[in-house]
């Protein structure tokens, strides 16, 4: 590696600090069945201490897609440091029948003791971005691909989405809305993925516990219905809240609820929130109305199954903050990155200072690029990036680019943890870089091309 | 209620086991904000001791879907269970200012005491079916809603989407792989939900050992590339799982790689697998080509981007198994199943004994059908299901036809836990109790209608 990989001025080292009780404690198992029977053989074998290089990339952006986000890294790392195949894990794999004991007294002394380079968290991918570099023996590297491609695949794919979602509210806020439209722990992680591409804030309280996102919320329509009129449930939520609280007006009648959010605050009441309906049309008459009964620094939240889309048709209407739930947390309409995780090259013997040489498989239309890669970003004059570049067991460092990986794993010891502004800063400066066409809500291909020299 | 309701004979109570440590401790903040700053306003105005009764349903089915598939049922009651806020949970509300010391205090002693009914775990579900009735409190009712959403919502949507590729399989055995293109643990509850619509296994370890789904797993296509040679790479799999095991057979050259595992078996090797490439054609040729080396007892397995439809385009090919990834983990086009959590009823007062009033909201597309739902799959003479009838606030009681709801909760307790297989089967005789048109794989309107009585 040449010095410019190693330095990354903006990666921290925080203190690794308890999740608390609802972290996961051992994540060995959240790995698929035959990983642990090709250990199992290739222990057999004789080549389980091959040394490898194995890659996480994607071979196409999600169709229509103009570029991609990374997200997952932090967690990634932190699961990393919880895969151990503790006493109950080992033993359900013999019960099982998957592992024969001496696999099983491998496992028990399992800690990944390679290298890992990767793309920085935050930053923005293209086909064939070799996202993670694992270097290792198989064995050591074989055992995290279903974790790696799990985390890579869902946390990209939400960020990827909500990018294109901040990019178009251009400024407004948007609120991560969506945990109960998807699996419970995924949610935390979405919620997560989305502050990294330039969310406000979140609903998700164990979101904001884990992870330290600011959460967002303040009612929904059954706190209205459960009083005897919205007056004594707006009267009882500005109690507990303040004024400085967000109403939900359209339980009933829009106009008669605003009329009461602003009577009740002498039209201090903070915001108003639109769940339902016409929004541009219906945000415009909000705010006429509002203005119009003097609540003039109120503001309108909207909230009605939002998409990137939804939100650029609100850009004239007289919106201050865009909730989004389902598209969210769904990845709009691509829920998956389509990440693998490939073997491209190894040690052409068991010596531990073999060379290695590159691997490919071969099958119909999931061909494989072999060989170690170094990753950049080439810039033109304006500092606009034009290239994906990737070099193939050669650093090609440029004059006008930068350097992709950082060191994440460094002979087994993480050191690529950060704090989550840290990525949410880079994503905002990786995006900035892109051509304007990268913004475009139209369907078309990667903002740039990747090419491999 | 009626005893109709009461009586399930198929509902079992096994003992409670520990999932061991990769279990969540608490899901108490896997929740949004706002539930409990609703609670807050709610203890400070009197109005959170109120009666209600919530309803968790979809509005619609997933567009062009037939039918959907309860699951979460099992996940749900179990995440109930640990619905605790500790001391950490409490601290981290108290400090974050999402709720004040009240409603802190309150938060220490919260469990769960009203009742809750749903359709069992494994049923089929349409547009308006009430899945969970929660009848309790307010503070108690609305503080399930987000967990109660995240975990029906996630699963079901796995579920719907298993049960049509299970039902277009017809009998040949689907295999669940897709771990790796969805966060780590909805890969867990994505293999649980697949289980329970027909599906034989997983590639997932966690789904094992948490859930005992049957995990299946051999090798990927690392295992060959670490080999000096596809022929070692096979021995050494042979050597260490049998020959009954599955070899990945297109690493290279599909003929070469069949002929290989046939020469190294005496034609006994148990399985191959094909993950890439033209299918329908590609299966033929082996079989043929299996056949003529005398490997007649040999299966093929087939793997790449399978979805309901190439697996319909499957049938006339020599298949003897699909593995099943993306597609089923995304839920085939709808990750997400868009149920919601409404209150339908609630007391006029905050009298314990104080009568209920349907309420529901108006906002525009968001109706609320309000009222305690008592729904009931009728059948015509020959035992077909016709209708989903549901009563409003009674008991229909038909003579041709079974309730739908079972009990969970009862005061508080969890009465409602059964062993998977349960659900498992409920599910092959709830479809096989529907319409033809049911099975159909091209869209349309839900296969039988929904009526409030």
């Amino acid at each position: 590696m040449t010095a410019a990989h190693v330095q990354q001025p903006d990666i921290q080292q925080p203190e690794l600090e308890p999740w608390g009780p609802s972290e996961v404690p051992t994540t060995a198992l959240l790995t698929d069945h035959y990983e642990l029977t090709m250990l199992r053989a290739a222990l057999q074998s004789g080549t389980a201490d091959r040394r490898c290089t194995f890659e996480l990339f994607g071979r196409r952006l999600p169709d229509g897609r103009r570029y991609g986000v990374v997200a997952g890294v932090g967690r990634a790392l932190r699961a990393l440091s919880h895969f151990r195949f503790d006493d109950e894990s080992r033993q359900f794999l013999l019960d099982r029948g998957v592992v024969d004991r001496q696999t099983a007294d491998w496992l028990a002394d399992f800690r990944f003791s390679g290298q890992i380079w990767g793309y920085a968290e935050g930053d923005i991918y293209f086909p064939g971005s070799p996202l993670l570099i694992v270097e290792s023996t198989f064995a050591e590297a074989v055992l995290l691909e279903t974790l790696m491609l799990s985390i890579y695949n869902h946390d990209s794919a939400i960020a990827s989405a909500a990018s294109r979602m901040t990019a178009v509210a251009d400024g407004r806020p948007c609120l991560e809305m969506g945990a109960r439209r998807t699996q419970e722990l995924s949610a935390v992680a979405a919620a997560r993925a989305a502050y990294i591409a330039g969310f406000s804030g979140t609903s998700s309280l164990e979101a904001g516990r884990r992870y330290g996102v600011p959460t967002i919320g303040t009612a929904a329509h059954a706190f209205t219905l459960l009083h005897d009129s919205e007056e004594d449930a707006f009267r009882a939520q500005i109690q507990a809240m303040g004024t400085d609280t967000t109403l939900l007006v359209d339980t009933y009648d829009v106009d008669t609820a605003v009329r009461t959010a602003v009577r009740l605050t002498d039209g201090k009441i903070g915001a108003v929130r639109l769940d339902s309906g016409d929004l541009p049309v219906l945000a415009k008459h909000v705010r006429t109305l509002l203005d119009d009964l003097g609540a003039k620094d109120t503001t309108i939240i909207v909230t009605s199954d939002l998409d990137e889309w939804q939100i650029a048709a609100l850009a004239g209407a007289p919106v201050d903050g865009y909730g989004v739930g389902t598209a969210l947390v769904t990845g709009s309409g691509h829920p998956t990155s389509g990440f693998v995780y490939k073997m491209v090259a190894r040690a052409t013997s068991d010596e531990p200072d073999a060379p290695l040489v590159h691997v490919a498989k071969k099958s119909t239309g999931k061909a494989t690029v072999g060989g170690r890669k170094y990753p950049w970003r080439r810039f033109d004059a304006a500092g606009v990036a034009e290239t994906e570049l990737i070099g193939i067991d050669k650093d090609p460092v440029l004059e006008h680019g930068r350097p992709l990986l950082v060191p994440l794993v460094k002979d087994g010891e993480i050191v690529g943890r950060e704090p989550l502004d840290a990525a949410r800063d880079r994503h905002t400066r990786a995006r900035a870089e892109l051509p304007l066409d990268a913004l475009k809500m139209s369907r078309g291909e990667p903002v740039i091309e990747t090419v491999f020299v």
